[in-house]
């Protein structure tokens, strides 16, 4: 029987995505192990962020500043807009590190099953981001799911007639795929897109 | 490119037991988008084990309280002590529910290799507990591997003259365990300790 202040911080961690209940209760014996070295780093980066998290009112972006660090950046090729659901997609397609544009996070994907409307997800500042001037390209890079390629779809229609070129990611076989192990689908867009060697 | 207090979070993260760079990455997101439900309480309950996480002076067990919630439950049998290596295996134990008695926890296990001796183990006080007047049993309930039982082999010695009775924890096919599936060790183990059906 642990106390129950381990029970309760145990199940606040198994509540986090890709823990369960024992790798909560490993996690907890690590941190109550290694007080000075795991426990107290872990709490102060947490309430940092938690004293200092806000959300980018120009791309959407979870960061300790607005604008975020993205948007912020000299560096960056503000003729493009990159068009993601979530922060984790920017986050994936940041690491990937061969987008030197900028972002804009919807928070989500319009769904009739869940109730998300275009007003939901704030697709009218997108809009007037891309009629800002500068901006050359929307690159929609929703996931390849029915409402993201819906979202998608919607999006180009209201970018229409702002005057920017509106491209999506390409689809195809990912690199390093099998095609024994690939679906149906994507075999179809592959053959449709394919491209002279 | 996600900002440096959100890199330092994941990678905290990160270095918990059953945790990797990408699930590290999905609980801080989860963190993120849950402020209010996920965020502050966790901060709030590592808060509370940082202020007030102790060790049980009697047994060595983690809690919030000294003597341990276990030491202090007036509905434990006092008269056995089971001895662990580590407090997991104590809350494995517990979980169990079938051990209605005391705990000892040595807090690892002898071992030349990592240099390990018995006086780093406490072993005194164990002993000193096994004296001590209403102590009729002591469990060792040692890990099955050759470190632990060189360690409960060693324990044994030491508490013979105490007058306890010192037992150890069977070794045999775990329940629902296949035999095609058993290494020879627990095999021969199981076999030497059949009983009369």
């Amino acid at each position: 029987m642990a106390s129950p202040e381990i029970d309760q911080l145990t199940s606040l961690l198994a509540k986090l995505p890709g823990l369960g209940p024992r790798s909560a209760r490993r996690a907890v014996l690590h941190l109550l192990k290694k007080r000075e070295t795991a426990l107290n780093p872990l709490i102060g980066a947490l309430q940092t962020l938690a004293d200092r998290l806000t959300t980018c009112t120009t791309c959407g972006n979870v960061d300790t500043r607005d604008p975020c660090g993205i948007c912020a950046d000299p560096r960056r090729d503000r003729t493009v807009i990159c068009v993601v659901e979530e922060v984790s997609d920017l986050w994936a397609l940041d690491r990937a590190g061969s987008f030197g544009g900028l972002y804009h996070v919807l928070g989500g994907r319009l769904s009739a099953l869940d109730g998300v409307r275009p007003e939901d997800l704030g697709i009218d500042r997108l809009v007037a981001r891309a009629r800002d001037g500068g901006v050359t390209e929307v690159i929609l890079a929703m996931n390849a799911t029915l409402e993201g390629q819906t979202t998608a779809h919607y999006l180009a229609d209201r970018l229409e007639g702002t005057g920017v070129r509106v491209t999506q990611l390409a689809h195809g076989v990912p690199v390093g795929g099998e095609l024994d192990y690939l679906d149906d689908g994507t075999l179809a867009q592959a053959l449709k897109a394919r491209s002279p060697v």
